[in-house]
Order: C-alpha cells, then sequence, then structure tokens
C-alpha cells in the first residue's frame, strides 16, 4: 500500500478494465492507485504508459511483481475464478467482475480458497448494490416494514443486442467461450439484485430458447418461476431481442407492494395493517360494499412515489472504493465474494431446467450434473476445451 | 320467437342474472325480452311479478313450458355444463355462463352434444371478448401487422376478495362446491383473452399456493408459465389478496410490442422493420453508437398509446345481443361455446402441474387424471359428492 492507497492491477484493459482506468485516474476512487495493468494485447501498452503504470502482457507476472495489492478481473467470464484463484494463492486481494464463476463448481472453488485466507479482501462487482434505489429497497425490506414476500416478478428485457454484438468474436455467446447468454452476461445483476432483495429460491422452472431470435448457439429468451417456499413464488423474464425493452419489478409482501419501473420510478405502498388482518376484520356488508363500488381501499394503505437518478459511474467508483476501504480498515464489503455464487447458481438452474424439462432443487443443485450438461454443449460446438 | 325478439330463460336470479334482467328489460338488449326467471329460491318471485314474466323453481319446468327460446346458467359453475345439457336436449337455444365447466372431461359432454345439433345456438358468456380494448387488439394481432409472438406476460391481481366474501356460503372456495379458487371464479375472462390474443398453450407449468392467505381450500395465489411452441412462452400471475392490484399485459412480437395497463391504457410499438432483419443489418460501428448512446432506437419504431374508457355494463349487453343475432339470423358468434373449453383447459392444467410439480401436456391433456386428483381433493373435504 502507497500512501493509504490499495494498488489496483487491472487485468483486462477492454471497456470495463478502461473505465475503472479512467475513473482511478481521474481522482474518482481517493483511496485507490492504479499499480499496473495487464493485457494479452501488447498494443494495450500505450495506454499504460499514458497513465505512467507497469504494463504486463502475463497477468502472473503482475501479480507476482510487487507492483500491485490488489487485482480486478475484467475478462471473460470463465477465467474469472481461475485468475481469482491465481491471486488468492500469491497474497493478493481479489475483486472478481461478475459472474464469479460460468458454474457453482468452479465458483466454489474460488470462494472456498478465500474462506480459507480471511486475511485477503475477496469482493464480486455487483455495482448495482450501490445504486440509491436498490439500497434503499433492500433496507426497507430488511426493515421488516412490510412483512413477509407473496410473489414477485421481474421483467428485464432492455439488454438489447443485434447480431453484430455477437458477431463481434468466436468465444462470445457460445457455451465453450462464454457458458451462456443473457443469462450469463446481461442479467447477472439482476439475478443478484432479486436474490438480495427477495431470498434465494429454493428451486426453480424455467423455459429458454437457445437461439431463438440471434444466430447464436446459447439463451436469448429467458421465461422462469421461482420458488422461495412457504407459498411464495417469483417470475423472472429477459432477453435480448426487445428493442424497446421493459425493466419492471413488482414484490408483493404481506404489508405492502413495492414496483420498480425501468430502475427509476419507485412506488412503495404500506398497508396501515396486515393485509391479512385486514381482510379477516370484513365482514359481510363491507363486502357488498366492495362489490357495489361503494369501498374505498385508498383507506387502508398508503402510497408514496420517487424517482431516482441514473448514476452509472458513480456506483463503479463506489465499489472499487467500498473494496480499498474493506482492504485498508475492515469496512463492511457492499458485495462479498461468496454473495456471488447465488446468481451463478440461480442462472445454472434456469439452463438445467430449459435443457431437462424438469424444475431444479435450488438447495441441493447437483453441481456435476450441470457441468456434464455444459459439457455436453461445449462438446457439439467442437471449438472450446471441456471443463472440470 | 315473438316480434323477432329471443325469449331468454334466465336460470339463476342472483347479481349475474339480476343484471341480465336488468338490462333485457330496460330495453338494452333490443333483439331480446325475457321469455321467464327460475330460481331454486321461491322469493326471487317477487321480481318475476314485477317484470310481468313467469317463474319457476325448477329450469327444467322453465325450459320445456315453452315459454323461452334460450337460457343462461347464472348458477354455480359445475352446474353450467349440467344445465346446458338439458336445455340442448330439449332443443333451447344455449348461452353458458363462465366457465363453460369445471373440469374438460365436463365441458366436453356439453360441447360434443351442442356439436350434434347445429341448429342450435351455443355460446358462453366472455363479455371481455366485447371490451373495445380487446377486440382492437385481436384484430392487430390477427392482422398480421405485428408478426409472430416472442413472449407474453400478464400479471392480473386485482381480484382482492377478503375472507367475508369467502365465508358467504358453504360451497364457496371448495374442491367439490366450486373446483378451485381465482382460476375459476375470477380470472377465466383473463384466461380466455390471453389465449384468445396469443394462441392455446402447448404445455404448461405452474406453482399454486392454496389457502396461502386465505382460509380456504382451493388456491388464492398463481404463478404459471406456459409454452406456445416454437421458442414462443408466456407468464401468468393472479392473486385475491392483493389490496392495490396490478393488471399489466405485455406481448412481444417480431415486429412490434403491445403493453397495456389497468384495462385502459394501450401502448403498440410498431417496428418499421422486422427486429430480426433490423438485428442482422447493423454493423459493428452501429454496437459501437449503441454502447456509446449515440445509437437512436426511436428511428426505427414509432409508439401509439390509447386510453379506453371502461364499458361493463355494455359488455354484458353486447353479448345478449349477439347471442340473439345468431338465433335469429346467423349472425357470428363473438364467443362461440367450444371455445369456452381452452379457459377450462389452462385452468385444469396449473392445478394439474401445481399438485404434482410436473410440465403439463395441454395437446394431449390427460382429463381422466385430472378428474381423479380432483375427486381426491373432494373426498378430502367430506362434504360434496365426487364427479364424473
Amino acid at each position: 500500500m502507497t500512501e493509504n492507497k490499495v494498488r489496483l492491477g487491472i487485468i483486462g484493459l477492454g471497456a470495463e478494465g478502461g473505465m475503472y482506468a479512467g475513473l482511478i485516474a481521474d481522482g474518482k476512487v481517493p483511496n485507490m492507485s492504479i499499480g499496473a495493468i495487464s493485457d494479452i494485447d501488447a498494443a494495450k501498452k500505450a495506454r499504460a504508459d499514458e497513465l505512467n503504470v507497469p504494463f504486463y502482457e502475463d497477468y502472473l507476472a503482475m501479480i507476482e511483481s510487487g507492483d500491485v495489492d490488489a487485482i480486478v478481473t475484467c475478462v471473460p467470464h470463465y477465467l474469472h475464478p481461475e485468475m481469482g484463484i491465481a491471486a488468492l494463492q500469491r497474497g493478493v486481494h481479489t475483486l472478481l467482475e461478475k459472474p464469479v464463476g460460468v458454474y457453482t463448481k468452479q465458483a466454489r472453488e474460488v470462494i472456498d480458497l478465500a474462506a480459507s485466507k480471511p486475511e485477503l479482501t475477496f469482493g464480486v462487482f455487483f455495482n448495482q448494490r450501490t445504486n440509491p434505489l436498490y439500497v434503499d429497497l433492500k433496507n426497507l425490506i430488511d426493515s421488516g416494514e412490510l412483512g413477509a414476500l407473496r410473489h414477485t416478478s421481474w421483467i428485464i428485457t432492455n439488454w438489447w443486442r443485434p447480431q453484430g454484438y455477437y458477431d463481434q468474436s468466436g468465444w462470445r455467446a457460445t457455451w465453450g467461450g462464454e457458458g451462456g447468454g443473457v443469462l450469463v452476461n446481461q442479467a447477472p445483476h439482476q439475478l443478484d439484485l432479486w436474490q438480495w432483495m427477495c431470498g434465494i429460491p429454493k428451486s426453480c422452472f424455467a423455459k429458454l430458447s437457445f437461439g431463438f431470435r440471434r444466430d447464436i448457439a446459447v439463451e436469448d429468451e429467458v421465461n422462469a418461476l421461482v420458488d422461495f417456499g412457504d407459498g411464495a413464488t417469483g417470475h423472472f423474464m429477459t432477453a435480448t431481442h426487445d428493442l424497446v425493452g421493459t425493466d419492471r419489478l413488482e414484490i408483493l409482501f404481506d404489508k405492502g407492494k413495492i414496483v420498480v419501473d425501468d430502475s427509476k420510478t419507485v412506488t412503495i405502498t404500506r398497508l396501515k395493517t396486515s393485509e391479512q388482518e385486514l381482510s379477516k376484520s370484513l365482514g359481510m356488508e363491507d363486502v357488498m360494499k366492495l362489490f357495489m363500488g361503494q369501498m374505498d381501499p385508498g383507506e387502508y394503505y398508503e402510497t408514496e412515489t420517487k424517482e431516482y437518478e441514473s448514476v452509472w459511474g458513480l456506483q463503479h467508483a463506489t465499489v472499487l472504493q467500498n473494496f480499498a476501504a474493506n482492504v485498508l480498515d475492515g469496512t463492511e464489503l457492499i458485495a462479498p465474494g461468496p454473495d456471488g455464487i447465488n446468481g451463478v447458481r440461480l442462472a445454472n438452474a434456469m439452463h438445467l431446467s430449459a435443457w431437462t424439462g424438469e424444475e431444479v432443487d435450488m438447495v441441493d443443485f447437483d453441481e456435476e450434473r450441470y457441468l456434464a450438461e455444459l459439457n455436453q454443449r461445449i462438446r457439439s460446438e467442437g471449438k472450446f476445451a471441456e471443463r472440470s
């Protein structure tokens, strides 16, 4: 550490890595400096020179150089846990890009290793967890004011990606190169936020369409149901082929309701008493009034609507700053690395359900079966090595 | 027929039957008169006397009296097909209240009988099919302008019913007396409209909660997925315990999108070219622009928003008038009786999936298995006779 700053090693100087480098260079992350940059593309050295930081083509050489206290992995998904393991083994703090792995077995390996090294900070880049809108909702739900979950639905189809996006490189939208489609690449933030707010599902049944409206091997269409236990259920729908995408989240509780439109407008309804108590307290006369349109349900609840501003760059800077603060003084992590496995498991369960036509147990998730099914698809592609 | 009017026999003078009597008496259905009224409650004769029409305690006596050309069945669900069969067998035109049956086997019996009597009019009371909003959408979809279905979701939870509603009578919300909960009583209109517009699903997987937030035997919570084939899927969520209910329908097509809020506000997006063609036509440069926020997707589509007025009474009068017109001059029926089985099958498939934990085949629907499962629940209740 230099001058109470964590020296970050950025692995992969693409769109994300470049953004993080810019945020740190511009002073947006006061407790962090760029320790070094590594990229397999030697041409990226020019940018490292501009920033006046060391450049490595080999990320292992960077980790071992002593130039960095921590790393962030801005590389294809399959590499996240592999590079995390390499860093943790060498005593380097690790911030993994989402997802923390493509399949749970792989995610578990890096999580287990991190657990054995409590002196090292291990985080996952869930920047949406710093979005004030979701922070407020998480706090409201955790306060217990709205009571127990009844049901939820998130339609998140504003991930429009034209065919040209998929044709950019040979690994994209393949089983062997990327390990999935919209569930692995675009929707992990929502898969995380949903479980962060509503809890971890116990089972999942999903309908996915693979190469539905895009010429790809993986899913561009997802319609899924989950079971949270105790009668509470959830629905999740996502796609990359809706030009005028929807982002609409609805969560019903015993004592209230949350509706979020476009990750911007939040409508919170708070019941004055629990809905079940209210239901029991009404007599036949009230029921008649209800049907005659003479009952005003509005007297039983209050509704609040809030608008939030979009703050993308700020989110990423906040995650980096929180990660560095954990390294420096133990400040609680917003997104601890082990949390990352929940989104991976849910995405895996959706794949597995679609492949097998069965409802998938997520409490005792069969990760070997998932890996075998994934490898079968990698084998059929014939372009990438199978995974273990 | 008297003076070119169909003489309707109203079976059951409760809320619905009373409304129909009022509409006809007030001249809102010019091609129909009240032929007679029947009700097992002798006290209802007073209203028949007011209207100056014959009254029967026995509906069969009314059917055989010669006073009526047609009947409508405003009675508990299980009786709809039974009374329809009795009427058709006696040469009387039949308008069944929804649902046309509680289980498909029962619905099929009345539909098969009607098919053998083409000289008789056989309709189902899907008044929502006369709602101008849904008529416009049905015509738009059938025109082919929006292309093939991709996915759809209907959240319809504004069927709030307090416990007092269920406690009104012993048959309500029981397996033997009503045959289901929100799927059989409140949601049949949406189950019909959804399939009318989007097509008939090929399979269904559903999570239902029985007596979830109400003290009832049947379902007050439904979260279901359907498969329309060719990769297109749907989601349907309904409940009777959401005090501030949602009514939101979304349908995505190859060339456009429909969103309906509160069965009132319709937003139609029309793409200038099919989304897949557009996706293929964009090069790497366009993709870069998209990610830089420099691409305006708005240049590729047009959006129209329409508001519709609510017109409940008019809907019911329109169904009666259309039914009578079919009797008198063969005018095409808005809701032919055989269409009624689709909603019954979908509700049955949701029950069966929830009971068995399996995805249910709807093309080759196992109606005997459904009936066996239903009878098992009727037996456990111990209050009503099993069905056959």
